[in-house]
């Protein structure tokens, strides 16, 4: 008799399979679900070992417009990054994956899901918790020791795949224009060879390509893990890299002052909660809202060069620019007075020490 | 043959007793230590029941002075308070009785700690950090469950034990004069009565007499566990308000406005630092050393009532003062010229919309 | 010939009596408004003076009711309190106040406002920023020295209107419950009388007369003004202080913690912002709305008693509750397993120093 | 007879000319003052130019390494960045060119100071707050219009001076490695060519020739100018690019991640602090104290390569390292136990939605 139901998120690899075997020997009934969101798999051949595993039905399922829609895009708002330097692709596609298992975990009736993360790492706790806030009932089964002791098969070798070095990429730039709306990008252009693409899938792609090409977005970083220990990482985000300089420059010259310096803080706190798993909670739902308010004038197109590692913002423009050529320009004085800038500073100055001279009591 | 040393955190009640038995049985050599940090108790009674249940060594430790000293001053340098209303008079207390207990284990070279606190509060939290901050391969043995279940006798009755009801505080209010140096009181005079304490024991005891006498410091409250879950506290600190009032006040009076705005920031992280049990965490020193530096301008002497529950400041006079009453006033104008606040003014007004006409690019 | 129209905010009072007057004298027509706010004042008399003096038009406008529900409100949602004191009942009149001028101005075809309020004080700028805001090319006729140098009459004396002196008030507590819905009061009964009040305005007229019978809300302190000096206020805020300790409360219950700490932090840059006199900005725009997303679930009852100056929670209740009884009390455990606190502890505990050995480099 | 003297901030160019004949003219003597801050300039040619305009002393004064050591060096261990973009190289230099123009006008006995920075941009700011907070009594002499006006001849062209193209640089790169001590360079070295710098001067211009040499820290950006208008910006700051990265590397390598995100919040208000001229004032005094606490343990080596534009981290190593292989690395457990991190995750999900049934009341 069968202890219940299992919907494991199978890679097609060594240690999910591991894990695979492994369920069905404990007595359980095990679906296997594997996530497209982009990356080189051979699928077909990850089914068939599923099945030929034991594996009771087996889910293929292509979650990239929803990936790069509904968790991409919001990052992208958000300028998302982590300690200053990680961009959280794979932060961002835990939430993603592990939804579409729980949504298959209720349809099927299953009580457990399973997956291949290590103890040590941030993507068990990622994953674990979008399951509990999703299904609040759900048990995880234990992920097992073996599998893990073989991750380290994994580890970085000739590791970049999306990008080439910057030393062998082109030896002259990609000029590019990025439309945005909203805070999101609508378009993208080639601007020598006028190709263009408009359907976020499409569009991310294509960044991811060009970036791509000309080695963008490769870092090599120290960062503090959410269970407290450092660890090093060695990430490659050729189309994240693109929109977020893209994005920065054109909420900069539509967004006011002092709400970008909210957004900023808010920013910070997103990257928080998404690098630490906790993309459905409360919190994240909250302030996901308010940098989407953020970015309702956000919109215009910037121009960029991609070029041997680097993103070169070229310019911008947007009907809801809040830049004023003329009254910048030194010699246009407009209504701008400029004995209000002695009274500015004057003011600013009164609490500087040694200005004022102070009363003992009240 | 022993399995080695515990030192237990003993109370003399009925949960750590079962505790100190249980710990026997299972083949430990029990040593017990109660923390003398001014709660009432009749340590006698304690050591010698202690001893009857056969502890090997029975340490009673006053602590009062270094717990006022070394904790609470640092707590009123920050304004520290939990969700806007909670002084955290439980939790400061925690570090500084595990700092004891850890200076005993080592001393005594034992290898565990225990303790009486439940897996669903913070305390059990606060204990251990510190356990693991100050003695790293420290091991915490495991609470009771029979302890625990048994906790439920101290759940609230007729609770305030420090303060007078409100309603029952004398008629009249008693006036007070505390000084301040660094940001911590040096001296309390009784303004009618010229009576005054100058030690930080002393000190911090007649303030939690004259706030006990007036009702001062009583909150019932829901607050946030570190765990994640609310719970409902009833606390009462008569001493910390009347400091937590006073020192805001002086602080006010003293401090540079844009420091104050950054140790207020300071404050908030203490305060949730303190709550979480973090006061040995490098974090929490750190934010302590910058908190006592914001306090170096702050001294001076606040004149307060205390009555039917509240602190009343009357005034403040300090020979580090920022505070100018000429300029306030209005009749003298000093070196202020009334012209800049309408440059100030116009200036602070360039970002409102429709003050700018836009540039569509650049 | 006429220089032009001003709408004159105007009090009946000596100082803006003479703005009139010399409005009137350097040749602009003259339209005089008075806010009916609250203030205790004799509107009849103010419009007979304006009129003698030679106003060409007198308005007197009720804004009681758009004040409570559009100013006072959100200022309640966000727990708004400036410097950690201060509720900013004066501060958030100013926008209130202003806009209405401006309606005025607009719909008579008036290109200057005026005002009474001094170059050294916050009002000036709270007046003047939302003027712009609002009516970019209005110009602000200047103040003048006389009629602020006669402002000096209105400096503080037997100042407290609204409350009564704690020492003075009765002996026995009132006890009243009130009912919030999306972080605002709808309703507030007096227990024992069975009374209630319904509409905005009628509640906090309520709340004033309570709290003002037991002396609640009055407050002695130095604060720094937006332009760098420290002024001393004595302000009393009865209604105000009585709301922002129940909805504290109720918002504490029903939110989760992590969402109550970023509305913390935008509470106190609304704060700011208000006192600042930036009401009308983008970023306060933004702010608001974020605060008012996160009091969507910000519902329930209060019960408190007020007595001899203090604000004593008593209880509350929600259907949109987040606190679990059973859970917290220490005798059912339910799904809560306390093994699990010993990992949340150890992983807490990871980055603490001597945790761990380091490798010299990577 | 002489109104008295003004120290003139002196370019050797049209616009300070005028205004140096012009003070002349209303009757000032005038002291010129040129500092040599590692620009491009001919101070002789800049030296007989004054005397020929009749400056009755002229000052040129070679600030180099105190603008490095005193104001560069805090700036990087601040990590300070404006707006997300810019490395603030133009305001660091303000208050170090103030500072020395302030000390000379004391020691001439001076009551005025004079500059020829505009009143819509920054400088001015900067220069005037720098000159009230070190000198309270000092006049500014108001800026001449017409010198303004002629300000436009300095308007971008071709204008990289530090820099080559990235597309005209290299194409091999040059891996450079910096120790750190405290947070600060104590050394650059060559790898390849053995070549090394080690004095601070010394240290940054050899970063500055380096990064020029690659193309590095070229921005073209919309930024907020502190007085509320948006305006284009286009810097290069080679050295100041190379030393960004490559002490965020050795700060998250050997910084406790806790310390380190209060950190960084001092960080970008410290930037703040700085872009708007606030170097001299009681906040930023203390925020530079806090910040300079955080970094005693940043110490270690980062290797690093430039090319074409770039910064590549290449890897770090510290005696101070928080970073610990073994416990990283998949087959080595340590102490580190896998179900803590189950209890981790489980509390961690305590307050998601749906995991607690609520208590409506207590």
């Amino acid at each position: 008799m069968s202890k219940g139901t299992v919907v494991l998120a199978y890679s097609g690899g060594l240690d999910t399979s591991c894990i695979l075997v492994w369920l069905k020997e404990e007595g359980y009934d095990v679906i296997t679900y594997l996530a497209n969101i982009g990356q080189v798999e051979d699928f077909d051949a990850a089914k068939k070992k599923a099945e030929s595993l034991g594996a009771k039905k087996v889910f293929i399922e292509d979650l990239r417009a929803e990936f790069v829609e509904e968790f991409i895009w919001p990052s992208v708002q958000a300028s998302a990054i982590y300690e200053d330097r990680y961009l959280l692709g794979t932060s961002v596609a835990r939430p993603c994956i592990a939804r579409r298992q729980i949504q298959i975990a209720r349809q099927e009736g299953a009580q457990y899901v399973s997956h291949g993360a290590t103890g040590k790492g941030n993507d068990q706790i990622r994953f674990e918790l979008t399951c509990y806030a999703l299904y609040p009932e759900v048990q995880v089964t234990p992920w097992s020791m073996d599998a893990n002791l073989m991750h380290i098969s994994h580890a970085p070798a000739g590791l970049y795949l999306m990008t080439k070095s910057p030393e062998d990429a082109p030896n002259s730039p990609d000029v590019l224009e990025i439309e945005f709306k909203k805070g999101v990008p609508i378009k993208v252009t080639h601007v020598k060879e006028g190709k263009s693409k408009d359907t976020p899938l499409d569009i991310f792609s294509y960044l991811n390509e060009m970036g791509g090409r000309h080695g963008v977005g490769r870092i090599d970083i120290v960062e503090n893990r959410f269970i407290g220990m450092k660890s090093r990482g060695i990430y490659e985000t050729p189309g994240g890299t693109i929109l977020y300089h893209a994005h920065l420059d054109i909420e900069t010259f539509t967004m006011d002052r002092e709400v970008r310096r909210i957004k900023q803080g808010l920013g910070v706190k997103f990257a928080e909660m998404l690098y630490n798993g906790f993309w459905y909670s409360p919190e994240c739902e909250f302030v996901r809202h308010c940098i989407d308010k953020s970015q309702e004038r956000v919109e215009g197109k910037v121009q960029l060069s991609v070029f041997k590692g680097q993103v070169y913002i070229l310019g911008r423009e947007s009907p809801k620019s809040l830049y004023n050529e003329d009254l910048v320009s030194m010699d246009v004085q407009g209504d701008y007075d400029p004995c209000d800038a002695s009274g500015f500073i004057k003011i600013n100055a009164v609490s500087l020490p040694g200005q004022l001279p102070a009363s003992p009591g009240i």
